[in-house]
């Protein structure tokens, strides 16, 4: 997971896209002009590859962020909706999009008011002036309260609540936290510049005021995930390599049976989106590295220096899952083990300094995709929640669960337009 | 601030230095030999420079992480000392001296017992594995209270505290979090990858165990200030530049006058040393973000896009004071208004989530390194706190004062080695 930027490519920075300093440019000429020539126009589901540094399309069938390319960092914020006013709500959603648009693009927010209204805040907050687009994604989900929330239907969409949005069940060992769970909508931002994620999700937050207020929200600092089949597994911070056998960005055949929402499946707002399930996975740091080698290995199932299953040389050898004792995680975990369920992980290592007892507050932010929890992360969870060694040593201590509308098509189109419809 | 390290450099990777997964290295091998190359014998008091993701050599006159070229991302942890004896804190400091040498060299910390002694704990956590030095520094210092705390001299050092090392006095607007303040040992680790300065702090804490807890600890995301003359200031989380007149870490001249202690200023202990000063400094992000342009420009006293300031085109034009409204940050803290004082800022903006009140927890967490805080801190602090225009958007929340030892001179020094002696 070392830093994959190339400082010395020539990729435009914000300022030199935006003119900045000089004459104001319409939002609207913005995203049309600069991004138009990085739009989808093609079928396939699978993502095109950005360069590092440079952007990552917004448009396309699917919202960026999930088959992408896996970024270096991640601010995720979980938000609640305080206006009761859903006309308020979806001019809210529309402003977010067309910011979104223009970040994910390497542009600021707003019409130049900088230059030209300086008696007015700046429509940007400007701290990432002059960064890279940094491979930004902002990908955005609604929660369950969206649709209802202490038995009212708050917006009128209580019949477009999808069935597979469950309210997620209580599992053995959860100790959550209500302050870092829940949310009615979400929006995950990844880029391989801190500065370039922590400054999208901010100026949502600000363009939102009055609209939404943040829950809460997580920094991830290292990605320990990787949907680029030929990459190396980044090492989560127990040191070890996990998810080694996650579904790959281009594998368009898996992703439609994993991961996206298909026509029959409905809600038909919801086809070719997602779901998202975020659990904020505290690990006992300093229990685990008292313990020795072999009991580490035994509770994976792999040897930690090459991530090799139990008796295999390589990581992505093929494991023997009955080589393995029956409590290992990665036996537990293995679609053979599971009826073939897979999800598509994009967690990310975090450290939130300590916790008053001189203990790190560290572990994984751990994020996955599926196309419907109920055959996901539910089942997969119940089994490891009961079963696997590796619960000694963590505890989940936040928890949410979200729709993912399918992408922004075009200019015209917004985030939850179909939903709101 | 955008990513600087090259990912497609040939650096060597921790794996390959290490031949992990074969027989293993004793650490006195790894330090004498992966590092002996890179060893400073010169007396030039110039850091030399470290291409991205490479190794900042540990030993010399300084300690490394004060002129050194500012890297990106930052883990700065404060200790307590939890044991009672001298003999055995001095055997910490000497451990973790060789397992600073071997991580900042790129090296796992330990004796290869990964492969060896599957019945024992690993002596390295393992999440920094193949990545890159990332021109880790370990920068060491020690607080009021290793000297005398509660009136007692806990290690026989209590002559030998400097005279410099004084308690900050309250300054008006401190709102100090005693949890996130002080500490009787500190480390601040920089580097361009945030797993290996994560991995470095925790290391370190894992070694201490029994003898030291960790007080608390912050990560900031992004450097505010460069020690590159050439280099743009990064933007802080206000948006702006600030800090642009830092000293660089080639100016010896103003490293000599402003950063190391002198020979003649004593004690003779830290000689080559400086002091820290840390400031955990709250944005009130949201007020800011509401704030015109104009009001942002005038608290500043430079351009929001350029940097520049009033009056001037570009960032490093020479400021005109007078231009400036009275309270404006930059004409405060300038030399020219403080008889000369200046300071080697190394600040590095941080996001912790939200407050609990929907507001991000955010800001900078300003890092100075100078000769003496009597004439370099204190004194520009109590100017800044009672008249900055600043002061109406941030409140310093976290405080602690450190001082920092010279460098370890070889492989046979330790940190802290002509205080003990």
């Amino acid at each position: 997971m070392s830093e994959s930027t190339n400082g010395t490519k020539a990729a435009p920075s914000r300022r030199a896209l935006l003119g900045w300093g000089g004459a104001g440019l319409a939002l609207g000429a913005v995203a049309a002009g600069g991004t138009a020539a990085a739009l989808r126009t093609g079928s396939s589901d699978a993502q095109p590859a950005a360069a590092a540094g440079e952007a990552v399309p917004f448009h396309g069938p699917h919202q960026a962020g999930i088959a992408t390319a896996v970024q270096d960092r991640l601010h995720f914020a979980a938000f609640d909706v305080t206006t009761t006013d859903r006309a308020a709500l979806v001019k809210l959603l529309k402003e977010w999009t067309a910011a979104a648009a223009a970040m994910t693009a390497g542009h600021e927010v707003g019409d130049g008011a900088y230059g030209g209204l300086p008696e007015a805040p700046p429509d940007d907050t400007g701290e990432a002036l002059g960064l890279k687009p940094s491979r930004l994604t902002l990908t955005f989900g609604v929660g369950p309260g969206l649709f209802e929330k202490d038995g009212k239907d708050r917006f009128g969409l209580k019949d477009r609540r999808p069935a597979a949005l469950i309210d997620l069940p209580a599992f053995p060992g959860d100790k959550l936290d209500p302050a870092r769970s829940g949310g009615d909508l979400c929006v995950q931002a990844c880029a391989d510049d801190p500065q370039v994620a922590v400054h999208a999700i901010r100026n949502l937050a600000r363009i939102g005021m009055g609209k939404v207020a943040i829950r809460w929200s997580q920094l991830g600092f290292g990605k320990t995930s990787s949907t680029t089949p030929d990459a190396q597994t980044p090492r989560n911070m127990m040191g070890f390599k996990d998810g080694t056998r996650n579904i790959a960005g281009t594998d368009t055949a898996a992703l439609d049976k994993h991961v996206w929402v298909g026509e029959k499946d409905g809600p038909a707002w919801l086809a070719g989106g997602s779901y998202l399930v975020a659990r904020r996975i505290r690990m006992h740091i300093e229990t685990w590295d008292r313990t020795s080698l072999k009991e580490q290995e035994d509770v994976f199932g792999r040897d930690k220096a090459q991530g090799a299953p139990v008796g295999k040389q390589r990581e992505h050898d093929e494991p023997d899952l009955k080589a393995m004792k029956d409590d290992a995680h990665v036996r537990l975990a293995h679609p053979d083990s599971n009826g073939g369920i897979r999800i598509l992980r994009r967690g990310y290592s975090f450290t939130d300094g300590t916790d008053g007892l001189g203990r790190l507050d560290a572990g994984l932010f751990f994020i996955a995709y599926q196309r419907d929890v109920r055959n996901g992360f539910v089942p997969l969870q119940q089994k490891l929640a009961r079963n696997d060694a590796l619960n000694e040593y963590i505890q989940h201590v936040g928890s949410a669960v979200f729709a993912v509308p399918p992408g922004v098509r075009d200019k015209d189109d917004w985030w939850g337009r179909a939903l709101f419809a």
